[in-house]
């Protein structure tokens, strides 16, 4: 209650506004984004717009300013200085999703320049930047003229968000962590959204996950908040593509840190699962359509040239070079971090697999110590989850379902108890689950 | 953000379970705000649980321990040395409602102890201890002992809340104020039953108002309010009446403090307008009945008895000599504070009055100086307004309406630019109000 009460009455009005459900004029809007990252309106206030947002929601003209404002708290990307086309792709989160590190490099080797700013885990999901920092010596934090510099010479870069970039969102979203204000469309949205506007892009492709390892779990919920980030996308003139994918499995065999690394590879070099190799091309193919640069006939041919001829898995060498890692690493995979325990889980049945859960094998993986359960606990990146099946697959008893790379026994037991019911054997067929499930521009 | 993070936990989930609809369990609602008048959960949480409580509302189950654990929060009042039956009334707030000064003396007089503690006016309507200031002298700060033997000896005190009465509650208010969360029939209702119960009181009668001059505009949203607090009530074991009572017109002719004590004390003296007249002697009835000391037709015999013989008119000059105020100033209500300026509204046409209109009135009395626009704001005693005429009332043109005593003409200016179209009159005829709308226990 330390706050003058000249601004503290101009907030309470937009608070009782917001949760009467009128709509906020643009200029209200960015004076709150404005005056909350200047200590000038104080979180009890704050919180209570954000619950009222909770259950009002926002408008698409409210959404705009508001997200423009967060964009322009804090420092935004110059890249006018890089001549390619520059887009970026952002996933909603989910289990196994590692395609940005196969992604990335392919879409630079096709002549676009991806300045990739990522997250780390949290929650039940996985973080690029965890991923990346298994390989020995990998940096994700690289001052900002080298960061130009990188995309310039090699197409991409691939980083953590500095203190300076959106620093409303980062304010925001701690305090709707400490709020209960965290499922909210709009919320969402303007987080996802100001952070990514803030790389100064020519398009954004957004990886909407649906399912039960993903924050939305229906095709309803999802579309809601892609349709919502296109139209923030399209008030700030920047196109933007949704696609819908599955994640009610996790993607592809690797979950972990290291092990995600190893597939990942696999893909840059040809070869992989069949669904991570799918969901990569396909999303490169977007990003170069998005770019204008190439029409999508001309795109999936550059995509499949930029594999085979191994000139994606090139730029993935020379990014991890410029980062700091050891190419030694990536040319012999064995070199990457592992654990020493081993144990199998097998199917106790013939039959067809009905349910590999993604949520429960991504909890799992925290338990395991690859993810975090708090802001700041270390991550294993040696253990991890090798899932063997897909939805509908046949199999038969005693056939392995996943393997668990396990550090010690109790983390193990802390894993293998989230998993109980993750495996279900049906007698009957199960039909296979479609991957994509919509796209939205 | 400066909390434990372990308590940070347990509130975000009780707001996460309250923004999703769900029941909090006793000891969870008892926590909060045992940990919130500890300073252990920040404000920022606090807020968003109101602002959830705003739109999901509490049912009876959570509102009891909510309410007792805010009652228990600081002292409590102990009047078990005070042999009779300890009864109060509680205005949820008007225009012109005075009624608390003639009402207790009366009761008393029946040989029933009133520990009423009244709060100051705030926004449009005005407050018992503001009005009770207009005697010279009168303090309405007691110290405890003093209270407990003056109750013992005449039956009545009327005193300000003390800081350590309830500090959950004026913290809690405090924090609505400034977060946009007070419209909620929970929240005032747990505001107001927690400082009523704190003053171990064997029943309490409520005038819940309706109308332009009450917070509750409809007969169905007071009926909510009213059941609310009765609830709260037997979840304590306290018995509670409402009486649901009209506040479109004020009540009275008197709008101030000064004038509404000489009202008052026209109404202890035999007179006074009828419906001030009618509902106190209605709202003692309602408390002597409470008590559980006097049947109905005993109750109304023994009021009507209490105020001609002038006993009633007795205990008040002992409660204005108690409390340090100049008995001569009640015996010759000349000796009031006034103010010099007076300026007549009078009706343009003949007809039937068919606005009067309570909240404009109240806001003109605010605006001459006889309320507060801010809490710390002083009060002028002599100012305010007579209301000569009732909705329904035939009038001739010319003829008064409403009488401003005022101190200068700024005042007299803001004050008349708010009564613009408070007075209509209407040339078809125009029925009188009921002041009586309904009555729950």
């Amino acid at each position: 209650m330390a706050h003058a009460m000249e601004i503290s009455l101009s907030m309470v009005e937009l608070i009782r506004a917001k949760r009467d459900g009128n709509e906020l004029a643009p200029d209200a809007l960015q004076w709150i984004i404005s005056e909350y990252t200047a200590n000038r309106i104080p979180d009890y206030q704050m919180s209570a717009l954000l619950m009222a947002i909770v259950f009002n929601g926002m408008t698409q003209a409210e959404l705009g300013p508001w997200t423009d404002a967060m964009l322009h708290s804090g420092d935004v990307l110059d890249l006018s200085g890089v001549a390619k086309q520059k887009i970026d792709k952002h996933s909603t989160g989910g289990v196994g999703d590692k395609i940005s590190i196969p992604l990335a490099p392919i879409v630079a080797a096709c002549g676009i320049a991806v300045p990739m700013m990522s997250g780390r885990g949290l929650g039940h999901t996985g973080g690029t930047l965890d991923k990346l920092e298994s390989i020995p010596g990998f940096s994700t934090q690289i001052e900002p003229d080298k960061f130009n510099d990188q995309l310039d010479d090699i197409g991409v870069a691939m980083v953590g968000q500095t203190d300076r970039l959106v620093p409303a969102d980062r304010r925001i979203y701690e305090l709707r962590d400490a709020t209960g204000t965290v499922p909210s469309v709009p919320l969402i949205s303007s987080s996802i959204m100001s952070k990514k506007l803030a790389e100064d892009l020519d398009g954004l492709l957004l990886d909407v996950k649906v399912g039960s390892g993903a924050f939305m779990k229906t095709v309803a919920e999802a579309t809601e908040l892609a349709t919502t980030m296109v139209g923030v996308g399209a008030s700030h003139n920047t196109p933007v593509t949704a696609i819908l994918t599955n994640m009610d499995q996790p993607l592809g065999r690797a979950v972990g840190n290291a092990n995600e690394i190893v597939e990942s590879v696999e893909v840059l070099r040809g070869g992989g699962p069949a669904d991570v190799t799918e969901l990569t091309r396909l999303l490169a193919v977007e990003m170069l359509v998005l770019s204008g640069v190439e029409s999508r006939s001309g795109a999936e041919s550059a995509v499949e040239t930029a594999v085979t001829s191994g000139a994606a898995y090139d730029v993935f060498m020379k990014l991890v070079e410029r980062q700091g890692g050891d190419p030694a690493a990536i040319e012999n995979l064995n070199l990457l971090p592992t654990a020493p325990g081993e144990h199998v889980i097998t199917a106790q049945t013939d039959g067809f697999v009905s349910r590999c859960d993604a949520y429960e094998i991504g909890l799992a993986s925290v338990r395991l110590g690859a993810g975090r359960a708090k802001k700041d606990d270390d991550v294993d990146h040696g253990v991890g989850l090798t899932i063997d099946v897909n939805i509908g697959d046949a199999v038969v008893a005693s056939q392995p379902l996943a393997t668990i790379t396990y550090r010690d026994e109790r983390s193990l037991g802390s894993a293998l108890s989230v998993l109980t019911d993750t495996f279900v054997i049906s007698t009957e067929p199960v039909e296979s689950l479609d991957l994509i499930l919509g796209e939205l521009k």
